[in-house]
């Protein structure tokens, strides 16, 4: 049966390259990197070159570069870290009221552990204001941790000016910023953008599951998450997972070849979504419909029709999406995307996340639009019945 | 070039079946497990398949398996999460003088935070004491950790009888064993050996790197180590690493079928290797040399020849180990297995460890020792000269 999978981002396929790489480490260059003896030294020379591979792609050094278990560690070793390590200077810290869970939850501890955490709102966007930013900003203020893409509604937030303003009014705060929807879809600059600690995961852009990196920029002061051999310079120890981080490299290195033509590619499966729901009746785009969004993420309502029933639908179809569900939060500061940008509670519930990668075509956009203008009505009939 | 891999304690080759299978769910079932639809669904079922493979090896409960990043995650998930989640019952832990980095670390930081530590010191074997455990807990003990297989030199604790003591003593007690060394060479019963929570790694057991398990009773109170999506009912946030729970649980099934085969083939290598090394002049074997001791690991101590100076001239031979050296830990209550079992300064550093897999055979042994017999001499020699 034919497989449209419009769900990259909850996870990717790995590329060919990816796989081929990851299979060859692990059983050829199977040697442990904190071995002395020549398969140990093999072992960490491949993880040098994967790390030296994306510090490339933001124009880093390769030291600033650590390893991971994926896109929730990194966030967790970033927010606890720098929390735990900074306290003595202050016990603020500001995010946005749309971030992931992997960042509200770690946020939420902290706040039980006597932080005090600013959540800034967002316009119909998805767009924080600098100037509620910079108000929020106070002298007890050490950490800044937002999103570079929403996971729900793919809104970029405007991270440069963020980085800037950080820098010249309160140069010491600790700068996070979880790029996991954003890697590989931008041209992500750590140094200009004054970002101290950036957060990445594998498989959301076709290298491996269980395996992401922390940007950490020199000098940041951070306690590690997990302690024991001393690895990655004491600061993430742990046998490394040689074949995760040689995967990884390759998807960094895959992600950013051909760059622009990638990019253009995704801009246009969008353009021709979000074009073709627009003629389908009932049917609201939330976020930005502009090259402002990121290219690979499509947010839509369908009036009249619970995302669970269309989701299983689609998936009859052979077409994977997500339910782009209201935020499960109960804090009181955290709306998630959709409640944020003031989506009426008609579309909450009935709201798909259509999500792009590299290997989707312009013929499977087309077939979806064609399968959704014939199963829109008749849900909508059931759903009346 | 001949290669002899005899450093199977820090790391395995994966076998052909994990490679394979690891491979297969990376590239034909990439769905997250989070996922609604059917790739979603997959994966979850394949998850929930290695889950139940391993839970059978431990006949434990399926629930009871946490997938984790490997070893060193699960041993500071297990300490710091019992710790924190029990602190008002009391702050005393109970540990020996010779765990694993990734035990030493996590509970000199929970020193740090307040908590009070007893190092059991160990016997000539490496082996603990009953009594000294007994009276060590107090009313204030929570957490007792306790390796089953020290990784130096394979002393094997008492861990059946310290479960008893600690349930008949202090039946609150949450008790951690690290049996990353143990996990595939012994048959390891939580249930009747009254373990709370058990650490594993995948990369020991021929598995993936990067991937582990803890084992956690139902019903033990700890808290993550990392929060966000909820994925693993809350216990470990972050997309399931499907392949590498995959692999794992291929690993685990592997290395519990036809056991009793496999563990009297590592015993018969470590007696070849044992009775050769006996015959050279200037050798000490460390520890017990009867099947009191771990199958697999072979510490010996070679007179007037530095340990890094041997595993360098063996690696030239394509002769693969590790240097048995001193524990580099500056806490009092830390020797390390080779100053706790009182080896002497003349052999410190003088340690080299031999530690067999399955894949390792008879001949290797008996090549390994003919390349050592030519050695020694001459570097005792040169450093003689």
């Amino acid at each position: 049966m034919r497989e449209i999978y419009f769900d990259n981002s909850a996870t990717t396929k790995v590329s060919e390259g990816v796989a081929a790489a990851v299979l060859k480490s692990m059983t050829e260059d199977y040697g442990n990197p904190s071995s002395r003896h020549k398969k140990g030294v093999e072992a960490e020379a491949l993880l040098k070159d994967a790390r030296v591979a994306i510090a490339k792609t933001l124009k880093v050094q390769e030291k600033e570069i650590l390893f991971t278990s994926g896109g929730t560690e990194s966030n967790n070793m970033a927010l606890f870290g720098a929390a735990f390590a900074n306290r003595r200077a202050g016990n603020h810290i500001i995010t946005t009221a749309i971030e992931h869970a992997a960042v509200y939850q770690p946020l939420a501890v902290l706040e039980q552990a006597g932080f005090r955490i600013t959540y800034l709102p967002v316009d119909a966007f998805g767009h924080i204001s600098l100037k509620d930013l910079e108000n929020a900003i106070c002298e007890d203020t050490i950490l800044v941790s937002i999103m570079y893409v929403n996971n729900e509604i793919g809104a970029v937030e405007p991270i440069e000016e963020i980085g800037a303003l950080l820098k010249r009014k309160k140069p010491d705060v600790l700068f996070h910023v979880d790029a996991i929807q954003a890697y590989g879809k931008f041209l992500i600059r750590p140094k200009r953008m004054k970002i101290d600690m950036l957060s990445v995961s594998g498989h959301k852009i076709h290298g491996p599951k269980g395996v992401g990196f922390l940007y950490l920029r020199e000098g940041s002061k951070v306690k590690p998450l997990m302690y024991g051999g001393g690895q990655q310079r004491g600061l993430r120890s742990g046998t490394d997972n040689v074949p995760g981080a040689v995967g990884l490299g390759v998807a960094a290195q895959e992600a950013y070849t051909d760059f622009e033509q990638k990019i253009e590619h995704l801009y246009q499966l969008r353009e021709k979504m979000l074009a073709g729901l627009s003629k389908l009746e009932g049917v609201q785009i939330h976020g930005c419909t502009d090259r402002e969004n990121a290219p690979h993420i499509v947010s839509a309502g369908f009036s009249g029709v619970r995302s669970e029933v269309l989701l299983h639908a689609l998936e009859e179809e052979g077409i994977y999406v997500s339910s782009g569900s209201a935020c499960s939060s109960n804090h009181p500061g955290i709306s998630g995307a959709l409640k944020g940008i003031g989506v009426t509670e008609e579309f909450l519930d009935s709201t798909i996340r259509f999500s792009f990668g590299h290997f989707n075509t312009e013929e499977e956009v087309e077939a979806s639009l064609l399968v959704l203008a014939q199963l829109l009505p008749k849900l909508r009939r059931y759903r009346r019945g």
